[in-house]
Parts: C-alpha cells; sequence; structure tokens
C-alpha cells in the first residue's frame, strides 16, 4: 500500500492500450500528425474556446516553459511560498525564465490576496534594484490538497488584473480540482481570469502527459521555439496524444480524479476517527495530511504502509507535538476502498 | 510509405506491449523502481563496465544536458558543422550550457582531424578573448548517414585527449553504426576514448527512450541536478526503463537497426540501378541521400512517398544540377522490404 | 547635504588625481599593464597573502561573479533575507549563477547561525527536488549598518565549513566594518574563513572600482573566463587600478572610511539627544537608521536635505507608530561634520 | 611606439581633467544626476531626434545588452563571421542572449549583403529545428579597418526591414567610421536604417565610456532592467557623463578620430613605399593591416615596436607567403606623427 505520491502509480489500462493501439502506421513527426490535432481540438472544447496546446514531458517543465512564455528582464513571479515551483524543481522556473519565485504568504496553502498586494508592491515600477513582477501563479490543488474555490481565484485575478500580470494556474492536478468544485473548465480558467494553464495528466493516470495550454493563442506566439529550445519538443509527440486521447475518452479524467478524491475522504474518515491521529487540516482533493502519533507512524511503516512526512505549513507551526509528526498520504486512480480500509483499521 | 524520418513510426509492438505490462502496480518515481534500476545494471552490462545513466525525453535533451555536465564559461563545443546539435535543436545546446558549438569542416559528415586541430587551436590556453574549448562532440551515425569507424573515432579521441577535453557521442542512431561496424558497444565508446553518449531509443522503435550515459560514473557527480534543474527528471520514470527492457530483451535492439539499414541498403541498390537516380554517397545506417531528377521526384510524390529535400553538405557544394535535387530517404524498423520494392519500380 | 546614500558622492580628490597622472602613456590592456600587476601586489601585501584578484565594474557584478565562480546546479546561495543580493540587484545573481537565493533570518541584518543550520538543512543532499545550497553570503557591513565581530564570522565559517560550502564577503562596504573593528583584512577575512570577498572601492571615495578577491587563487581558474563572458573585463583596466592605487597609498581607504563612521556617530549623537527621533538600532558603520517623528522628516526634508525612508526589517516590524518612519542616513568620505551639525541643529 | 590597440591608450586629457572637475559635490546615482541628463541630451542632438541613451561599462556590455533588448528563444544574431562579437567576446552575446550568433560571410569584413539573404533563409518561419533571426548586427568600421558606406548599410538595412528584423550598429570605432564617411551621426544610424548603435567612446580617446543608443526609445522599455540584471548600472553613473561630455565638447570626439585615422593613412603610405610590406587592403578608419616580411616585422619588434600578427581573412587565404604575415597596426588619439615617421624608416 503505496500512499507516497500519485506518481508511484503507472497508467491507467484503457490509457496504456491506448498507446499500444497508435503504436503501429506512421505519422508526421513533432506534434504535426492528425492525433496530434486531434486532441489539441479536444482541448478547444474542453476549455470552450480556442487555446494553443502544447505538449511537455514533466509538470516541471509546464511550469518553467509557461513561465518563461511572459518572463522579463528582472523579472519576480510570485507565488505561494510552498509551492511546488518554490520546493520541488530545484530551480528550474528560475533557470529557465532566468529570472526569480516571490514566496507570498498564506493559510492553506493559498496566497492571500491582501498578501499578494504587499508582495507585489515590492516592486514599484521603474524602480529596477528591486526587479519588476512578471506573473502571478496559483497551484490547483495546491500543494497541501487544498482548493482555491472560484471566488478565490477571482481575488487573486483581480490583483493580477489590476497590475497587468499574467495569471497561470499549476494544474499538475487539475482534474482533482475540478470534481471537487464541480465546475467546468473554462469556469476554474479563463472565466475566473486565468490565462496559462500547465495541465496535468501524469498524476492522474497517464504516463507522461503534461501540457501547457495558453488560453489566449496570441501570447503563445513565440511559444514553439520556447519548447523546442528547452528540449520538451518530442519527435513522437503522439505518443502523448495518445495518452491524453483516452484520458479525454468518456471523460476518464474526471472519474480517475474523482475515485482518487474519494479515497482521500474515506482515508480522512478513518482519520477523523483514529484516537493516534487528527487532521492537519481538511483535505479536498487526492491528499490527506495527518498528524500521526509517532507510534501509529511506526505501526504503519511496519505494515508496509509507504507515506512521506512533511515539513508544517508556516501556519501550521509550533501545534504539532514532539510525540507526533505531520505526515502525507496520496490517493490515486489505482487506489482500492479496501487499501484504505486495511490503512483504517490499523489506526482504529 | 513515409520516407521522411525514423521518427514517423511508433513504437515497436513488444515495446508497447511491454508498457501495457508495466501499467499496474505501484512503485518509487523519479527513477528510484526496481525497473529503473534493473535497467541501469542492463546498461552496464551492455557497455561490459559500471556506466551512470540518466534517462531523459529527448535527443535533444541528451545532447544538451550531456554538454552542460562538462561546460565551462565561455566554453565552446567543437562539432561538425552540419552536426543535429547545430542544425537542428534550435539553440537548446547552447542555451542549456551558455556556451557556444563551433563548427568544424570535414567531409562525408565527419569532422576531419587536421579541421578539428585546427578549430581546437582558435582557442589558446588562457586567451579569454576567444573562449576556451570544452567538449568535442561526434555523431554516429552522422546526420547524412554515415559513420566513423573505430580508427576515425580513435583519430577524434587523440586529440581529445591531447588538449584534454572530454569526448561526447550524439548516439541518436547509436544502434544503427553499431551493427554496421558490426563492433560492441563497449568497443565503439569507451575503448576507442568516448567519454558520454547520448544513447538515443526513439529513432530506434521505442516511444520516448533517450538516456545520456557516463561512461566515468565521476563525471556525472552533478548530474542529477543537472537533470531536475532542467525539467528532464520523470516522475514515473519506469515508462521510459520499460521501452529500454523490452529493447534490449533478446537483442531488439540489435535486429531492428539492423533491419532498418537492410532497408535502407535495398534502397540504394534500386537507387543505383535506376536511371532517374544517383546516390549523394554509399550510406552506411539508415538513411540514403540519392541527387533525384526533379521529374522523378515529382512522380514519387504524386504516388504518395514522402521524403525531403536535403541541403547538400559543404564538400556537395556545386555538383547539382538544376534539374536535379539531394532528397533524403530515411528507413526504420517499421519499413517493409515491399515498400522500398514498389518505391524501386517507381524509380526504374 | 545628501544623505541618500554614499555613492552619491564623486570620488576623492587624490582618486581623481591619479587618474589624471595615470591617463598619458600607453600600456598593455585588459589588466596586463604594470600598474595592474602593482595594484594587484598591493592585495596580496592587504591580504598578507597571495590572492587572485579581478577588477570589475559594480558591487552587483562583484557579488553576482564571485557566486558564478561556485555556482553548482540547481544551486541555492544563503544570505540574509535582507542582503543587497536579494534586496537591490535585480535578479543578478540569479541571472549570472542559473540559481537562486536562499534568505536566512537574523535580528539586526546579520544571519543568525542556527537559522542558518536550519537553512542549509533544507537541502539534504542528492535530494534533486530542492536544489543543493552552493556558498554562503554574509555582507559586511551589513544593509542596515551593523557589523558581524569576528566571533560572529567565525560562527557562519564552522557552518560554512561542515558543510563544505564556500563563505563570500560582500563588502561594498569593507573598509567601514574594517575600522570599525580594527582588525586586519586577513582577520577580517580568510583568517576567520572567508573564501571569497566582493571587495568594494566606489561607496568609500572611488569613481568606479570594485574586485573580486579569491583567497585561494586555485578557486578562481575559470574566473578570467566567467569575467570576460559577463562583459566585466576593462580594455583600459588601469583606469581601475590607478584608483585602488590611490585608495591604498598611504592609507587613504582606511582614513575615509574612518571619516564616514565619524560622521555617522556624530549624527547618531544628535539623533539619540533628539525628542523627534530615536535610534531604530546602534549604528557600526556609516549608516544611521533612525526613528523620525513625520513632522521632523517634513521639516528636514523642506531644509533640503536629502534621505531615504526605509522598509523595517523584519525585527522591528510592529515597533513603529503611525507618525513616524525608519529613515536611512548615509555619510561617506565627503560629510563634513559642519553638515551633521547644522541637520543636529534642525532635530534639536 | 605601440600600435597593438587603441585600447592600450589612456584617457584624453580634457577628459581625464574633466573627471577632476566633476569629482567634488554630490549628486543622484545610478544616472539621475543633472549631468547624466545633460548628456543624455547631447545625444539627441548628436543623433537629431530623441534616442534612449544607456551607458554601460564595456563594449562587450553595449553589444550583448543591445541584443538582449531584441533577442528571441532560439533566436540568431546574423553577423559578418569576424565580427568582434563572434570573435572576441568569449561568447558573451549568446550568453546574455541565450541565442546564437550567426555567421555571415563577406570580403573585406562587410558582410555580403547576397550571403545575408542566404544566412536569413536558413531560418524559414516558424521551423523551429533550426530557431529564428532576432537581430543583424554590422560593425562599423569594421574588425579590419574597413568601413560599409552609407549605401552598404542602406542595402543591409532594406534586408533587415524585408525580414522584420532589428538592425544593429556594433560602434565601438563609431566615430572613426563617421569622419571618414564624413556624414552626420543620424545619416550614418536611423536615417540608414539602424535601430540600435553600441556607441563606443573607450577606444577614442575615453576612459572606460560606452552607451546603448535606441534610435526608437519605446524599443528600450525592458534596457533598464536589462542593464541593472546585467551588472552594468552604474552607481556613480556621472563618471561616464563626464567623460562623454568632455568627448562631445567642442567636438573633441571628431578631433580624437580624425588625428588617429590620420596617423593610419600615414602609416599607409610608409607602408605601400616599404620595399618590406604590402598592404593588405586599404585602410578607411584607424587600423591598417599590412603583410609585413618575416625579417622586416623581427626588425620592428626588435626596436621595441608593439603590433599583433591577425589571422587572414576568409577572402584572403592563400595569398600569403610562408615568409611573411599579416599584421595589425593600430593608431588613436594619442599616436605622434613622429612615431609614424620613425616606424616608417624602420620599414624604408
Amino acid at each position: 500500500m503505496l500512499f507516497a505520491s500519485d506518481n508511484w502509480a503507472g497508467a491507467h489500462p484503457l490509457i496504456a492500450e491506448n498507446l499500444v493501439r497508435h503504436a503501429g502506421g506512421a505519422a508526421p513527426a513533432y506534434g504535426a500528425s492528425d492525433l496530434d490535432r486531434k486532441v489539441a481540438n479536444t482541448f478547444n472544447d474542453i476549455f470552450e474556446r480556442e487555446v494553443a496546446v502544447f505538449f511537455v514531458g514533466t509538470g516541471t517543465a509546464a511550469n518553467s516553459l509557461a513561465m518563461s512564455a511572459v518572463a522579463r528582464p528582472g523579472g519576480v513571479v510570485l507565488c505561494h511560498r510552498d509551492a511546488h515551483m518554490i520546493a520541488d524543481e530545484c530551480g528550474a522556473p528560475e533557470y529557465f525564465t532566468h529570472g526569480r519565485l516571490g514566496p507570498v504568504d498564506g493559510a492553506l496553502g493559498r496566497m492571500q490576496p491582501s498578501q499578494l498586494e504587499n508582495a507585489v508592491a515590492k516592486y514599484p515600477p521603474a524602480f529596477v534594484h528591486a526587479g519588476q513582477p512578471a506573473a502571478i501563479s496559483i497551484t490547483q490543488a495546491t500543494e497541501i490538497g487544498t482548493i482555491y474555490d472560484i471566488d478565490q481565484i477571482g481575488a487573486i485575478s483581480q490583483i493580477a488584473r489590476r497590475h497587468d500580470l499574467p495569471l497561470h494556474m499549476d494544474g499538475a492536478r487539475f482534474a482533482n480540482a475540478l470534481v471537487t468544485l464541480n465546475v467546468t473548465p473554462a469556469e476554474m480558467t479563463w472565466k475566473s481570469g486565468v490565462d496559462i494553464v500547465s495541465f496535468g495528466g501524469t498524476k492522474n493516470g497517464c504516463w507522461c502527459a503534461e501540457a501547457v495550454v495558453f488560453m489566449n493563442p496570441a501570447q503563445a506566439a513565440e511559444f514553439p521555439f520556447i519548447r523546442k529550445r528547452a528540449a520538451q519538443l518530442f519527435s513522437k509527440s503522439r505518443f502523448i496524444a495518445a495518452q491524453f486521447e483516452a484520458y479525454f475518452h468518456n471523460d476518464l479524467w474526471l472519474e480517475t480524479a474523482r475515485h482518487a478524491n474519494e479515497m482521500t475522504q474515506r482515508l480522512a474518515t478513518h482519520l477523523a476517527r483514529s484516537p493516534h491521529a487528527r487532521l492537519g487540516w481538511q483535505p479536498q482533493a487526492n491528499e490527506v495530511f495527518p498528524i500521526l502519533h509517532n507510534d501509529a507512524a511506526a505501526r504503519l511503516r511496519a505494515a508496509g504502509i509507504t507515506f512521506h512526512p512533511w515539513t508544517p505549513p508556516h501556519d501550521l507551526a509550533g501545534t504539532i507535538g514532539a510525540d507526533e509528526a505531520l505526515c502525507r498520504f496520496v490517493t490515486s486512480f489505482a487506489t482500492s476502498p479496501d487499501d484504505i480500509d486495511q490503512l483504517g483499521l490499523l489506526l482504529a
């Protein structure tokens, strides 16, 4: 029972099978195949507008190249202090944008709008010494399994608009957030002011399928060169297209996300009932962060259950005792209710 | 009948099936799975020594990151003037190394050792204005389907040793060269003085499987960070491992390469006999470059045969008439003898 | 009366005159002149060992290139959260190192050793997601006019040694710190574990004279190329050498620094006595940060006195009232006691 | 007698004296002083339009940052194969633009328009593999002391316009070209289609005074951040302004350039008459490239005369015998007719 990460799963059977289906035959490389085009159109349908879609290999690539598309000299991308871009990408966004990331505070993994305003204010126009803001990025779902609701996205996007900054959404767990909010992709993005999305499929059942999606294709004019220069243009690009084709077919992606979220809720119920654990906060996607008594954690590990300890977020500092620890459990399309219930028994 | 490129093919059925086989279950991400480790050991076996292997997503990534590992300030990577790194990677190697590529002349796609010596001499030690050499890179097979034989690799590597420069091999078509030379991977690389290999599987039957291989693991100490910073560390890394597993199983890779080369030889025979074509030069791998009469080229295209015109290499300049054109035909694991013979009929 | 910054002053007369003295004649360019060599030797004398000295044009260049010399992929330079490199260099250090800066907390502008340890611990060895530490940098004197004493430098350097990290000193106000501590340059640097110094002359009476000084010349092997590639190799390099020659002659640099510091102490005395002001903290170099009543600040400005408001450091947050503001006054070699006393009268 | 380079001279006395004149007093830093503004206005006068002027420290910085202002992903700056940017800047332009330089052939140091067209054609629009052109750069005077006349600049600029590429002029020896052509700065730049100029003062009598001049200030919107991020914003910026003030006063700059050019013509006359030398080509600025008999070269060196051997340009290859060598002699504001005539005697 591996709850270490949703990327410890392999690929959903339907996605793996679709790769086999498309393995034969020949087709233009570098994204020019019929299948690539068909899937690009599916993105248009999903977002209810013409978007510009670019497949890339990793979520870090999606974020880094999205930010490259809006980079500025001395530019700063403002994002939550615990954002994946800051904490888990080895400086890739800075490397590709030749700029920096500006950490913004906020409880429960979300940037606080007033803190974001303060952060923007650190860069007065034309004050070269500090640099200049280049973009705002939110993570949906956040690194700690919470979600910006539509109003919260709107509040961030108003700040972005006021300062003429593009708004990016790191959607490594886009589908997990979408099904929780029960809104459309359009509502969660451009209708709420989001300009660019890192659209992740890998954590939700694909082998390797990530895309940068520009809501306004005009903003993507230079992106083909950005992607190629970054070594992210795949020759047999249709191996990504084939994954997305199956991912979207019959709303598989929503089904897998819904399942993963439900497994997390089921686990949260067990945790809430357990005398050995309490929830750090309420999960909203496919990750739950309990504060486990050290004995219970050891018991789980002894039973072969894999999960990661987690550095407590800033707003939780000081609330965790010496005999307990914050931990992260992640569920995926491949998690079974039985897995959860067995884990629950160990915590009872 | 598509002869545009070997990357217009999909994946070999055995490789696609192996992806399905490994789709289930859960395993550590980021290259730490048992399968990743097993395949890394296979690389050790293949190269007859302990090597350091890093999977990446594209050939451009393999080249660019390999060169990053040996980059120097103001550094110049010396390679053939028509090398893939110069002509077809949108400046990625320069982008990742923060340096430049130094073009070296030589007939038939191979660097001429004397020209390479001249190129190195442009960068006298400690003369900061010119910059400094950082590495030498050869392409095996070359961009125009020729091959460095073992002596030719040795001649280049002696220059590399004399100037204390690492020698890199862009092996996007490593297997095609290997089966032509009928040598071992060890003989074609470290036994001939090669330090780092961009080991390509994609053009030879994989979906997406490339690796940077360091013959001396000590030289790879910083490479894990180089790869992650470059957004080339795949979370579900075993989707690449699974491809390589099938690729190496029962020497599939040598079989697919041998087949592709044979198809090119079969096509070359047709071309040599044709009154409408002549060979630009003798093919040695899976690409043949005929000089086609324009009428014949039009006839092929009208018959639905896809192939690319090709800019004549420097040493062929002026030998091509106005009513003819240099073209490139590439064969792959998926090319059938019937395809070739039908094409041959059209040229008869 | 301009107290906005020490870089609002021009050049000390003796330095300007030395430029005239050396204007005639011809000499090898790019640092190879006799004068360049003579001054390089003076640096050896000053630091009581053979050092490697490289002139550059700005303090930002000195810091950025010093850090380039020790950069690593995914690398993080740890420095105080309000360090000049973070707050005032428009992202130049990140731009040149292709890495990032890691902010460390600490009162009065100095990194707290325990906080520094915590910061280093965020980057466990071989954990690629976070990146890796590359260097530690202290600012001496700090951005808020305080000074690391010898023991405090030693405490930082012990952490650096323990983690095998180079220790850099941003010495834009090196001389001001030196005369306060009343130690030798050797004691304040390599004898305390400092490896690389950004040695500033500009703020202390030069027009434009900065240097990167490596205590261990072997560490500077690639630096000539780093500097040239960064466009910081001056052809008529001796215009910098001539400034440093006069700067060091008869200890002018210590005299100008001592004078600037004394002017700050004189101003601090006025401020401490004033009913309209209080000191934010005790000044140790040539900057004083009073908390001024808004009326008093307005009165000074009306009298033509120039100074900057200052964002309160983290550890002072919440201690400043609505009718007052933290301000910065900087003195230089050119500040006169009369200037100070007139300012004092306005505050009485 | 040093003919190695015009940057072996120091500063013109009037320029050095002006630095002394402005050494006193205090003024806003970072380019905001009255003197900075006054000199910026002088640039407007000189170019007969409102331009945007940015002081930087070196010619390499001027070129590299000018190109940064028009950089594109995968971008290529087209310039002559022997341009200073390619041959003598240690890869700085590529480093700052994250792109590459594309060498263009042409006799006598000037790009041949047809060759330039061919070079642009290597980058078909939207063909990501090759990259894309970003700018065209000419050197005026060229690296080998020749000059583009107004028609030749116009021919290049027409190509630039047709492909919508900015045209840059590396004017490290701007004044030397200007006085030879006997045209106005406006005529040699924007009236001929030049968009951005690297305006050099250092080689023509300044200590350290270079500027990037945008003919269209709107194109410079991001440049303040580009310069600061590149560590090229000088705090005591007026030390550059003071040099330019003296440089332009009473047309000193034209006088020094005219003198240097005349000295070169005088030397060329001696060389043309000498039985031991012949001119490689006719000099047009302040550099002359004789082909010297080895005996004569040795005699000069024995007499203490300093000059550099020079790699023959492509179009001269094979025309130089084994007992002779191409050499470069550079004259400056500081060269005296007596120096020239003594050198002439040695060659008689």
